[in-house]
C-alpha cells in the first residue's frame, strides 16, 4: 500500500471523528492502537485492522504518537491525568476541539510531564478525512509536526502555524466564527424569501454564488484594517452601512421575520456612529469588536 | 457602435450610481437625458454625450423609459409626485433601493396614474455597471422588462422574477442580508486573529477560501428547510450547535473580543433548545426566524 514506515499511533476516543481517523490510519498502513471509554465502539476500527486496547493506559503503550479525539478539554484531562506516566517521552497530538487557552493549558500540562505536545484543529467532518477537502491546522511542538508530517498528511492537508499551542485553535475558532455568521445570514435570507413563497432551495442557488462572490471583497477589507486608517479612501462609510442595515431591518419587520442574525452587527455600527465615527469606513467595525468592554460580551 | 435602435432613456438622479448608469447608456448609443436635483452634477454624463435637463419634468419629456436612481423611497415621491402628468403612458424603471413594501407602493401609485412600473435591485457597485459581474434583479411590469430588455442588458445581466413589484427588492434584501452577516463573521474572525498578532490580510487569505467553500453547504441546508422535517437524518443538531457557539463565545471572551456578530444566532439557537428542539437540525433556525414575535425584532 505504501513504502513509508509510519511509527505506531494510538487513537484515544472513537466517536465519529476518532473512528474516521483510526480507520484512515490503519488503511494507510499505520500500526494503530485504539481505545474508547464506552466499550464496544471499537468494532469499526478493529475490523479495519486496528488493535483494540482495554484501557487508555494500555492503548498509550502501543503508540509513539498519541492522538486524543475526545469530547472536550475536561474529557482530555479525565482520560490522560491518570496515565500521565505512560505518556512521558511520547508525542501527543490533541485533535479534540479546545479553545486557544485550553490548548495552552494542555501544552503546559504536557511540558511539565515530559510530553511533546502538538495541537490540531480539524477543518473537516469525519466523512472528509483523508479526502481532498480535508484540512487540519497545527500549532505547538515543531518537532512533533516534523516527525509525524507524513502521518498527519494521511488525514488531510497539514499546515503548521507556529509554536504557540493556542494558535491552531484560534485559527479554527476564527474560521468557524466566519462560517457560522455566514450560515446565520443565509437563514435570514431564506426566511425573508420564504415569506414570498420562494423556496430555500431557489434562494440557495443564488445565495451560494452571491455570498461566495462577495468573499472576494475580504482581502480589500483586510488591507484597510491592516492599514489602520479608516478615514482615507473610504469606500463605504458607517452611516451608509447603517442606512443599509436599517433598510434590511425594516424589510424583515414588514415580512414578519426577526433581524437577530444581523442585530449584533447593526448594534456595532450604531455604536460607532454615536461615538462620532460615522464617516469612517465600515471596516472600522473590527476595532469596535476589539474595544468592547466585558459588559457587552 | 451598435445597430440596435434603443428608445430614449431619462436618468433622474446623478449620484454615484446614476452617473454610472447614464454614462453606460450614452456610451452604448442610447439617447439619454439626465437630471439631478443639485445643479452641476451632470457634468460627467453631459461630457459623455447625455442631454442635461434643467428640471425633472423637462428630463422626463426626453425619455420613453424613465429611470429613477435616487436616495430612497421618499426622494422618489418628492421628485415624481409633481410631474406625474408627464409620466402617464411612459415606462418607469425604479433602481432606487426601496423595500419590497415601498416598491409595491410605488407600483400602485404608478398604476393609478397610467405609468407602467418595473422595479430593479442593483447587485453591483457603480464601477461594475456594464461589466461582467454586474447583475440587476427585476420584478413588476413584464411589458417594460420585455420592451427594454436590450437596454437593461447594457447595465449587467438582467433577470425577471415576476409581476409582484416587491419581489426584486425582496431578493435584493435577502442577498444583502446574507452578505452583511458574512462580513460580520469576517470581522469577528479578523478581530480574534488580531489578538495573536495575525494580520487581517493573513486571515482574509484563508477566510475567503474557507467561507466560499462553506457556502457549498447551503443547498443541502435548503433541502432540509424545504422538506420541513427537522428531526430525520439530522446532520448537526441544535445542542451540538450551541456547544460550538458557546466555545466560540468563550474564546472571544478569553481574547477580549465581543461576540456580537454571532450573538443573535446564538440566541436563536438557545431559544429553540429551551423550547425542546435541541435534537432538531440546526436548519430549524429558519423557522425560529419566521416565528419570532414583533417584540423580539
Ligand atoms: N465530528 C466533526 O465533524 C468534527 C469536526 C472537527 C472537530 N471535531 C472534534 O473532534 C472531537 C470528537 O468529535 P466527535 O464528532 O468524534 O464526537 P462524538 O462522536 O460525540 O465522540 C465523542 C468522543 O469523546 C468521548 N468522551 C466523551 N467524554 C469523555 C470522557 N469524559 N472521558 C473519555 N472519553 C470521553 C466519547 O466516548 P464515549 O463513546 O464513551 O461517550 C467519544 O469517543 C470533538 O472535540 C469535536 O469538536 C469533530
Ligand atoms: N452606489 C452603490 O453601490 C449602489 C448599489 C446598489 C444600489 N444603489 C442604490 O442606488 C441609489 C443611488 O445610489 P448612489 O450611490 O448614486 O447614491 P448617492 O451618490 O448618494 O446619490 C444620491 C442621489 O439621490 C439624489 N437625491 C437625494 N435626495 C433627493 C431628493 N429628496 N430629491 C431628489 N433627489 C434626491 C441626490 O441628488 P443631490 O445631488 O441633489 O443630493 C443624488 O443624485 C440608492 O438607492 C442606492 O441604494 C447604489
Amino acid at each position: 500500500m505504501t513504502n513509508i514506515q509510519y511509527s505506531p499511533v494510538t487513537v484515544l476516543g472513537l466517536g465519529a471523528m476518532g473512528r474516521a481517523l483510526a480507520v484512515r490510519f490503519v488503511t494507510a498502513g499505520v500500526p494503530t492502537t485504539v481505545w474508547n471509554r464506552t466499550p464496544g465502539r471499537d468494532a469499526e476500527a478493529a475490523a479495519a485492522g486496528a488493535v483494540p486496547a482495554a484501557t487508555a493506559g494500555a492503548a498509550a503503550r502501543g503508540g509513539e504518537l498519541i492522538v486524543t479525539v475526545l469530547l472536550d478539554h475536561a474529557s482530555v484531562h479525565e482520560t490522560l491525568d491518570p496515565i500521565a506516566a505512560e505518556l512521558a517521552g511520547k508525542q501527543w497530538l490533541n485533535l479534540t476541539s479546545t479553545s486557544p487557552e485550553q490548548s495552552r493549558e494542555l501544552a503546559a500540562w504536557a511540558a511539565a510531564r515530559g510530553i511533546d505536545f502538538l495541537d490540531g484543529g480539524i477543518m473537516a467532518v469525519p466523512a472528509m478525512i483523508g479526502g481532498p477537502g480535508s484540512s487540519i491546522l497545527y500549532s505547538g511542538s515543531d518537532s512533533v509536526f516534523q516527525a509525524q508530517r507524513q502521518t498527519l498528511e494521511l488525514l488531510g492537508s497539514a499546515e503548521y502555524f507556529g509554536s504557540d499551542p493556542g494558535l491552531a485553535a484560534l485559527w479554527d475558532f476564527a474560521l468557524l466564527s466566519s462560517m457560522y455568521a455566514m450560515f446565520g445570514g443565509f437563514f435570514q435570507g431564506a426566511a425573508l424569501m420564504g415569506t414570498a413563497g420562494v423556496t430555500a432551495s431557489e434562494f440557495a442557488t443564488r445565495a451560494t454564488a452571491w455570498v461566495a462572490a462577495m468573499t472576494q471583497s475580504l482581502p480589500a477589507f483586510a488591507k484597510i484594517i491592516d492599514g489602520g486608517d479608516y478615514t482615507a479612501d473610504v469606500f463605504q462609510d458607517l452611516v451608509f452601512t447603517k442606512s443599509a442595515l436599517d433598510a434590511l431591518r425594516g424589510a424583515a419587520a414588514d415580512a414578519g421575520v426577526t433581524f437577530e442574525p444581523l442585530g449584533g452587527l447593526a448594534a456595532l455600527v450604531d455604536r460607532q456612529i454615536e461615538a462620532g465615527h460615522g464617516a469612517d469606513a465600515f471596516e472600522r467595525t473590527v476595532e469596535e469588536l476589539r474595544a468592547t468592554t466585558s459588559s457587552r460580551r
